[in-house]
């Protein structure tokens, strides 16, 4: 983490995924972001994947660098503070960050009569307030038609919505602050999961292939829809993909497999231009065939001496194991990681922000905390409350440390 | 788009998906963003999907809302003109945004020459310069082995690492344009794609799950790891997933299929209970065999009513014909969304950006500039240059306008 926001505070009610990694990504840059969860934890506490213990690495993924406090939201005094929290003074202060339905007291109306100048970032599934996750959002998208080969579904593994929008929230978080710091006014910022998924459906192009062609992406499997990119097996078991987005790209393969001619006879054969990429994309299972053979008589090691430093796009396909056990670019050699331990998990490779800022060096890697483990701090340093306070707060039970305390 | 960022200026030089969104993303909240393409085109100006004459609907949807500035970046003065565009004084101007190698003289060295406080954000593939985009760096991130069925390697159509690169970059701009407007320092911000491929990894806890447990997520299809969801048949041919993250939404299902008691069944025939997430994923077998039955013998219009409003977390498997034809979110009654005449493609329904904020109420949505549209505007603008000036930068092809002028 860095510093550049360090006078930032941010309050966050999250949940999953979304509203964690925008926060996440504010507190990497050094901002004092306080997720408030309901004592014992959120819905997401133990979330997959967990240790055998019980712990969950997605949650600490998903919460490094943050405070917690834990609350009794179900109380009126635990939502109290939490609304004390929300709406402190201080110039950087009356964010609120959430991807959860507002407990009662919390929403914007009232929070915004504590404190005018509120900014409010709230992520819905549906604009109309029905529930979407990264998953139906998916579902609703298309794109698990077109992954694959045709026929049935298959859905990503990576919850690609939820990152958007997390991110989404984060850029939504900035611009906002930016707008009160010039103007004194805060406000309410409202995103829901279906539109980033829509909005980038209609980015990449793919409304106006249906509104203005009438057509729509057909599923080609790991082929590169519009220009040449296929998957290979290797002589020893591996695979590899190989890209051809460019002219240079193109060539370079021809020149790495010493295959340029029977290449070059691709064009005529199939009557189109190489060096365009709809042509290397209509031409594809030629090119294809030629390549395949290539890559299969061939070691992974041997291609990869082929292609390193001749300018062909290419990579290897590794799993999570032989990614975090062998790949360099995973490990402490990378800068983006460090070795941290996690109350409660133990020790092992964290990342940090994947952004490196010339003017603000990369900071110690932060864990995520225990949950409730700032819940004391908080309330001193944020509500002024003092310990005599505090201790009657924690023996009704209306806060929470850690460990349950 | 609104006006949040009206008084920034962005230049951005750029291809495909991750800087032109992240620009884009700016360009949504008003910031003037001005794109740099050699004249005739960059890389990506014929990227898939096209209209029938070529026009492409990928270029048009990632830049939106842009000012186009054709230059010969292959001439000193071009890089020349487009130096002096990126300096250019003014306080919320000296921003640069990139995924391309930098021009000669267009580097942070140079640049920071001509405007000391400038910030420049750039997006590499790997950390050590070497070449990657989204398909490789998914190849190797571990994803493709474990989406579908187990064995081949199965890769996203979503450019989803892009996508979040695009939206990193836009959250490093704001940050680094708050830390510049605070202390009067400008940075260089980079950033490589394969480190937001890793950090995420990180992030979700894939990395912890093979050095701490020593395993990594299996591949399993459709399935939800860690928690219950899956994809149903319908009596009609259509197919529906079905989630249940929480208790609620899981005793919403029984409730919503009158499965109740059936369903209950399995808690003491698998040993397991399913009032938790690892308990319902230990018997998603078992879970799925009822459902599946279920859903074979409803239509899927029978299904839509038994679940609407039934707090059961579901949605329809579309194609991208059925969501642009048929979903009322993908239209005009979504805010989100305009019809916008798009030069050299026609009318057609675009995104303006995914998130509302009340204090700056949504614009009109801008189509894409046709390139060089703002040749002539932007040398007027920003570097001040006379029409007799401006004619013999054309008549020299140092810059071009639209339609090759």
């Amino acid at each position: 983490m860095n510093r550049l926001l360090q006078d930032l505070r941010i309050v966050e009610i999250s949940a999953f995924v979304a509203a964690p990694l925008g926060g996440m990504t504010m507190a990497q840059m050094g901002a004092d972001v306080i997720r408030i969860d309901p004592i014992g934890g959120g819905i997401d506490y133990a979330r997959w994947p967990v240790t055998r213990d019980g712990a969950s690495l997605y949650w600490a993924g998903l919460n490094k660098a943050k405070r917690s406090l834990a609350l009794a939201l179900d109380k009126p005094e635990g939502r109290e503070i939490a609304r004390a929290v929300i709406t402190a003074p201080g110039a950087a202060g009356g964010i609120l960050l959430t991807n959860l339905p507002p407990p009662r007291g919390l929403d914007f109306a009232a929070l915004k009569k504590a404190r005018d100048d509120l900014i409010m970032l709230r992520l819905v599934g549906n604009r109309d307030g029905s529930a979407a996750v990264d998953y139906t959002v998916n579902a609703a998208s298309g794109f698990p038609l077109v992954t694959g080969q045709a026929g049935a579904p298959v859905n990503h593994v990576l919850p690609a919505w939820d990152i958007a929008a997390g991110l989404y929230l984060a850029t939504g978080l900035l611009a906002a602050e930016r707008h009160r710091s010039r103007t004194g006014q805060g406000q309410e910022v409202v995103a829901a999961l279906s539109d980033m998924m829509l909005a980038t459906l209609g980015n990449l192009g793919y409304i106006g292939d249906v509104q203005v062609n009438g057509t729509a992406r057909p599923a080609i499997g790991n082929d590169l829809y519009g220009s040449f990119g296929r998957d290979f097996a290797t002589a020893d078991g591996r695979r590899v993909i190989i890209i051809a987005l460019t002219r240079r790209q193109w060539r370079a393969i021809g020149d790495a497999t010493g295959l340029r001619d029977r290449l070059a006879m691709i064009g005529p054969m199939m009557d189109v231009d190489l060096d365009t990429e709809a042509g290397r994309y209509e031409a594809r299972d030629a090119i294809g065939a030629v390549l395949a053979r290539w890559c299969a008589s061939h070691t992974s090691s041997e291609i990869s001496q082929a292609f390193t430093d001749s300018g062909v796009l290419w990579g290897h396909f590794q799993d999570f194991l032989q990614l975090v056990r062998s790949d360099p670019r995973c490990s402490e050699a990378n800068p983006l990681f460090a070795l941290v331990d996690q109350p409660g998990i133990g020790r092992y490779l964290m990342p940090g922000l994947p952004m490196d800022f010339s003017a603000e060096p990369r900071g110690p890697t932060r864990p995520a905390p225990r949950l409730g483990e700032h819940t004391d701090a908080v309330l001193a340093e944020v509500l002024g409350l003092s310990s005599a306070e505090i201790g009657r707060l924690h023996d009704e039970r209306i806060v929470g440390g850690p460990g349950g305390r």
